[in-house]
């Protein structure tokens, strides 16, 4: 069966199967990324992380409603769900979003549970990206919780990256922020009706001047903090925003960030550069996936087998026993 | 230079250099891990997870008090920092714990930064352990903060996984706790002294029972609910312990309860089961990034821009480019 974009378009049913195909990495889910991959690269994809707890699912409810109903735009959400690698189930149902975006054809929804292999969450991701892009979804929303390593290789999937605080939420919490301030494009202070906001503002921009020793003092409006001038090139700061998502507040702003980054992505050259950056990340796994399959093709079992017994014995280390193996 | 087991115990410097260079992959790293992998294998690995905000450093400094002090064992402490893969330094400070584990020599805290490309961490994090391990450290505290993909990879090294909850986290929390449920050997509810415990307790017990459909009703004493005969194996069910780690509350119990689960695993033959499991995970990643190596090395980097260049221009998807370039 082929997969084309047309398809995917007219069909949620058939787009939703594509995408359970390439979650699955089957021979019909690899084809459809073939077949897609020239169609792809249209879609602005923004990435949305942070602890848990900060209303990150709720935010990128109204984001979506919000790029949908003001903007017009078409949007796929990604939801990736922080469950087991044995189950393989998603638990944040797709229906807590459904109540306010349901029945919109111009809005898809996805959770994917976090299975597989090291290093194939994020190539999993880049797949049902790509195919929701290549749908003909104009913004795509990728929403990772935590701020693991491999949250962090998905952010590096987006083009504008949000980083979700919210006020007292402990105090692991600062350095998470400053662990994850690097890979933040927009800073957004969720729940800023909460009590100890003013804390979690100053702490936050106290961290963000951390990171930009020269000293910027980022205003409210958005046009002050833009670009900075550093290095011969020009580089973004990343802008605090407040927002009460449960209520709607602050996503207007919010948005139009978003849409000030695009454009300073795509002045300055970036937005091409983390393209190919990201193409060739892809590139790399699948080399190596590649690379791997095939020298197992040319083994039997027995070979592997024996090898790994010597070092389940600690006779030879697992770096030894590749290279007795891969010498013969 | 050699790195002897019998260095690494006499010399905390010699040691630290070594762990530095299995961090930064150097041949000298590598030389270490291949030289100290035979007298590996007799340490016992706890691994400690939860969101930020837990308590968990706290737990894990005052475990390591408990078992230096009233078991008389040596341990060591790998943090795993949730730091930025680009600056690659470390924020959570080891001095925060050295004020009541300094000058101890049976007691050595080592930090992490999340740098390398995914799957690197966990592959370094063993690497780490094993050091630590030959070197003659009785019990090895393993801590990463957050429920992401990485996190579980590292729990898999561990002989028993603790997965700290607190009081009160926000509505996410239930998400995460569903999702990292099933590699918590042991459930342990910090900040037992906050409002909400019993409603977090509930919760948990009520996760605890989806993951175990017979229904079990866990008590507060360890022998109840420590196995249960289930698909012809002993199967450990997951206790929940009240801790309030700043006053050093129910850390004793929770040592308990950790040398009765590793009583389990040993009895149960499934100790000997996750060892291997780790090392063919070990010896898998190693495999692979020998061969992407070896072919890497036969090429020129213009082989490999030429075909990087369609997949650029969307001549050609990633997979079809690894395709062409192995079959010339």
């Amino acid at each position: 069966m082929g997969f084309s974009s047309s398809d995917l378009k007219s069909d949620r049913l058939s787009l939703a199967r594509t995408i359970s195909a390439v979650e699955n990495n089957t021979p019909a889910g690899k084809k459809a990324l073939d077949e897609t991959f020239a169609d792809s690269g249209k879609a602005y994809l923004v990435g949305v992380t942070g602890a848990p707890g900060t209303g990150k699912s709720t935010l990128v409810s109204r984001l979506a409603l919000w790029l949908r109903k003001e903007q017009g735009l078409t949007v796929a959400i990604v939801a990736i769900d922080p469950t087991s690698p044995f189950t393989g189930g998603a638990i944040l149902g797709d229906r807590v979003r459904m109540r306010d975006l349901a029945g919109d054809e111009g809005v898809f929804i996805r959770s994917m549970a976090t299975r597989g292999e090291l290093g194939g969450l994020a190539l999993t991701t880049a797949g049902v990206v790509q195919i929701l892009d290549a749908a003909g979804y104009q913004m795509i929303l990728i929403e990772t919780v935590g701020a693991g390593q491999s949250e962090v290789e998905i952010a590096r999937l987006a083009h504008t990256t949000l980083v979700v605080e919210s006020p007292g939420m402990g105090d692991d919490i600062q350095a998470i922020k400053a662990g994850i301030m690097e890979i933040a494009d927009i800073l957004v202070l969720n729940k800023a009706d909460n009590p100890g906001v003013e804390n979690t503002e100053r702490a936050l921009r106290a961290n963000l001047e951390l990171g930009y020793p020269n000293g910027h003092n980022r205003k409210a409006g958005h046009s002050e903090y833009l670009i900075e001038k550093s290095e011969n090139r020009d580089r973004w700061i990343p802008p605090v925003i407040k927002t009460v998502a449960t209520r709607g507040t602050g996503i207007g702003e919010l948005c139009e960030v978003i849409f000030t980054h695009k454009d300073n992505l795509a002045a300055s050259g970036r937005m091409q550069m983390r393209e190919k950056e990201r193409l060739a990340t892809e590139f790399d796994h699948q080399l190596k996936l590649s690379l791997f399959e095939n020298w197992k093709n040319n083994r039997t079992p027995q070979d592997i087998a024996k090898v790994l017994e010597d070092v389940y014995e600690r006779r030879c280390s697992p770096s030894k026993a590749v290279e007795r193996l891969l010498a013969c």
